[in-house]
């Protein structure tokens, strides 16, 4: 891994993306590198890393042209704004990003969202539907440099893993799906999948056989590209890299010789649809719509475009910065992704993030920098410049089975297995995500899965479980009588309230409480256990001492053990202590005992 | 107390409000007297209680007549509207009810809540808003009664307490506000405290000198009448009781002194504003709307007017309800709502609760029984019979001296002081409650108040409090090492986890361990505490697995202690048990002797 490496002798825990070089030790300079990483690495830069990091970006060019051709068609958009939103964004990730691995650009699933946001204000293939697309993206990099700014990353929390892989997969099925129509040569409208599948029922008269033949070819071509291509070069001798390189090469391939036969067997005519002529040159540059309607139009979708971005962007991340014992700052990637998508808005483009495939495959290549990032943005900038023309004749059929190919990967049903075996209430956030977005389309099936999945915890918490707990022979441990074998004292109730006390389960408590008291005539006191209460809001300190007054109504003492820090400073607070004629022990063992001792029928 | 009395042998934490009667013992039977506990006491009615209840129903209906009339007003609807809406609803409540104090009938904040609901769909005076007025208490009815089947009375536990005591004082300022115009004796509109305020000014100039007169001279007259009437005539020797009624009867009595000088006077050719023609007579049967797009208008503020009306009703009845040691069952409360609020749309009524004022006078008349309620009802009858022809005359400006008299009661000042020392959070929920509700009406309001307190608690869910424990010394108890003094090895990390581990907190647990790893070389082994931990989810699942993975990797050991039954289901039920490499400890102290032990470091 030569020179970079050699410098990260930071552990896993490091916070840092890169240890600085001792001239910027100094604290203003730390925090403009922390603000910019790229100072942080590039004076320490070394030929060994331009090698390493020169190659990654060239084989992400030549997966990421394809890709970025493809997901523009995805987008409903031109194809050279994928181009276009394949190169500024990336320099400016390669500025302000603190993973040394991943490769932004145009997405399977931001391609998805963008369709369906822009869908919603403009109609495709108008200019203001481009407007429309890179005004999103310019609202979407306020937001994420907003959140960077009000360090609002903690938001994407709010994005359970369930509902993040449900998102996904749902929207690696509506992709495929929604693709199948270029491979037959049809044409069908639809944002959800019953809509799409009526579309290509009702069109599958229409099917354009030539079309079919090649687009089944490039799907089967893409997947024996991906799957067996690079053992079979590797066993005919091939150096790994060059192995590796040539199996990723395969979607550039197959555009090269669906071109190729296009050409050769005048398939224009024959009805195969082409991409059409791409003007070659520059990004241009342009300014977003500041028309404040159509920002009010898009700003629930740039919101979750952004929050989507961000989630997936940070995970591939991470995962591929552990994998160095590297880490990265979330805070600093909302203000690197935030960039990308500015630059992407000014120069053409729509939203981008950074993916997963093409991630792992800069990682693989053994990206060192962020340069291979930059690196890759001026292949990127060669082929809108000079391989334009190329694309004129390029099948859309061909570009729909590359989508296809990459979004299959999308498809996790293992992970969905896992969750129905872990745990219903994720399940059920995840089926419902899958099945709205499936049905209703992406914004709402995302909003679903969040909205369901914080209304699943709450549910639970004002379900909260009780235990009585007994202690444990021989230690100064209480555990539940009915899943340990415990001592227990019947002039004693100890309860273990395994929820913070708030409003919604104030009530639940009082109920437990009377129910097991009416049950146990024997009773004098009662201790609830509180190593779980994080937190007593007001309502249920009106409820604590409520139940307080009709204990002792009934001659039951009540008492509280192992009430944390933070809870006996609210307490304090209020006026509970000074009412409160119970005894607050810093242990249940501790309350135990005392509560025994004076006890006369006890020995 | 009498015979009602002799009978309650049961503990406070008895469940059933009354013990059904030996012969009603077997099941089915039990049943029955759970669905109407009427049948439970009526079969032992003794005279005594029978005297207790028709003393308390006369105090009561001497309260409610005017009552009845001014939130008619308040509602904006014709005055027998409320005399109508305290009979048949009345004796849904006797047959239904578990309560033996609570007096449902009109109130003020559900009135508010109706005059906000019913405005929006009909122009006050019209047909069409009586009948939409008796179509939401049908709607809040049916919601109420969906509610006791689906058992979702625990909805009403998202009503935290200072979010109902901000929304009730804020409507008892609303009310008092709103009814400054008859006061004045001019028309002002407005549904939000600014848009009154300014219409109260605009309106000054055309203010009527008799009518201010005489409402200044009626809520003087009535604040009088409430604070000081009672305790000159105890003084000068009147038993308590018949105090007690003639204290009650202040706003009666000002209804009948008003009419007098509205004749005595001519007062009506001077301007002022009275009641006018009431119909005499039955309470006329009528059928709610079933327009449907009606329905759809009236669901959410009916929604809200019956959670409203549950809280208040039940927080009453179950104060009252404590203090004789009897308990009231929710769950049948909401069918005896319910049944009420139909019984009101079908006879000329609108929503309906249980009031907190005459619920109080009629458990201290000594009501025995819910049949006070029926002997009520009877007054209410009486009266709508008998006695609308003398409130023709009765002045407007009257009835809102009643009404603001009776909301002042309403405003908690004081509630608001304890919850801001008590809880930020909680006062946060209360503030933007009462700012809502005055600035944006009712529904907006408790809308925005119960949104925002699910909100902070959420959001103190994904910043949970961590503490790095150590032994108290002499014990086997850890505790916060900031806070006790106690005992910690350093080749031993122990975290304890104040939360339960879920989506949105489970990066924030990475982050804490990674950051203390790196701060304690020494560290042989991290042990998460988790007493506190009442559920782990799949993301937090992954999290944890993501966490022994990197530890693994730096050669240090991640265990856990004292996880508790619910939660070592949850993960025997994933994979994550298999692969752990950890040890899972039942208390903290065992997993610190242990790990202690082979440490060479230590003797």
């Amino acid at each position: 891994m030569g020179g970079a490496s050699s410098r990260c002798r930071s552990t896993p825990f490091d916070r840092r993306t890169a240890p600085s070089p001792p001239q910027l030790k100094a604290k203003p300079l730390k925090k403009i590198v922390s603000f910019l990483p790229i100072l942080g690495w590039a004076p320490g830069y070394s030929k060994s890393a331009a090698v390493s990091d020169l190659m990654a970006a060239l084989i992400v060019t030549v997966m990421l042209v394809p890709q970025s051709l493809a997901y523009a068609m995805l987008a409903g958009l031109p194809p050279q704004t994928g181009l276009y939103a394949s190169i500024l964004p990336l320099l400016a990730y390669a500025l302000f990003g603190t993973s040394r691995a991943l490769a932004v650009g145009p997405v399977a699933v931001v391609s998805l969202m963008t369709a369906a946001a822009v869908g919603q204000v403009a109609a495709a293939g108008t200019t203001d539907y481009l407007t429309a697309a890179m005004t999103l993206a310019f609202l979407s990099g306020l937001i994420l440099l907003a959140m960077a700014v009000l360090r609002l990353g903690f938001l994407a929390n709010f994005l359970s893993h369930p509902v993040i892989s449900g998102f996904i997969t749902a929207s690696g099925l509506l992709i495929a799906v929604s693709q199948a129509k270029h491979l037959l040569g049809i044409s069908a409208k639809g944002d959800t999948l019953p809509h799409m599948l009526i579309g290509l029922w009702r069109g599958l008269g229409d099917t354009n056989l030539p079309t079919l033949a090649m687009g089944l070819a490039t799907t089967a071509f893409l997947l024996w590209a991906r799957k067996r291509l690079k053992p079979l070069l590797l066993a005919h001798g091939l150096p790994p890299r060059t192995a590796d390189l040539i199996a990723k090469a395969g979607p550039a391939a197959a555009i090269l010789l669906s071109v190729l036969a296009v050409l050769a067997f005048g398939l224009v005519d024959r009805g195969v649809r082409i991409v059409g002529e791409i003007p070659a040159g520059l990004p241009p540059f342009a300014w977003p719509s500041l028309d404040f309607g159509l920002w009010q139009q898009l700003f629930l979708p740039a919101m979750l475009i952004s929050l989507v971005g961000f989630v997936e962007s940070v995970s591939v991340a991470q995962t591929l910065a552990a994998k160095r014992r590297q880490r990265i700052r979330p805070n600093q990637e909302l203000t690197a992704l935030g960039t990308a998508n500015i630059a992407a808005a000014l120069s053409g483009g729509y939203p981008v993030t950074g993916g997963f495939a093409r991630s792992v495959v800069n990682f693989d290549a053994g990206a060192e920098t962020p340069l291979a990032g930059a690196f890759t943005a001026i292949g990127i900038l060669a082929a809108t410049l000079f391989l334009t023309p190329l694309f004129r004749l390029l099948p859309q059929a061909v570009l729909a089975a590359t989508i296809i190919v990459a979004v299959l990967s999308l498809v996790d049903l293992a992970a969905i297995r896992r969750t129905l075996v872990y745990s219903k209430a994720d399940f059920a956030a995840m089926a419902v995500t899958i099945a709205t977005v499936l049905g209703h389309g992406v914004e709402t099936g995302i909003t679903a899965g969040v909205a369901l999945s914080l209304l699943l915890f709450l549910w639970r918490t004002t379900r909260p479980h009780m235990a009585v707990v007994g202690q444990v022979p021989g230690t100064e441990h209480f555990r539940n009588i009915d899943r340990h074998a415990v001592l227990t004292d019947p002039t004693i109730l100890s309860l273990r309230m395994d929820e913070s006390l708030y409003f919604a389960n104030a009530r639940a408590l009082e109920d437990a409480i009377y129910d097991r008291v009416a049950d146990q005539p024997a009773l004098r006191h009662v201790i609830l256990m509180c190593p779980a209460v994080n937190t007593i809001d007001a309502s249920a300190l009106e409820s604590l001492e409520s139940i307080a007054h009709n204990l002792a109504a009934s001659g039951i003492g009540f008492h509280l053990s192992e009430v944390k820090g933070p809870v006996t400073d609210a307490l304090k607070r209020s006026d509970f202590l000074q009412n409160f004629k119970g005894q607050i022990f810093l242990s249940h063992y501790a309350a135990v005992n005392a509560l025994q001792a004076p006890d006369p029928t006890k020995v």
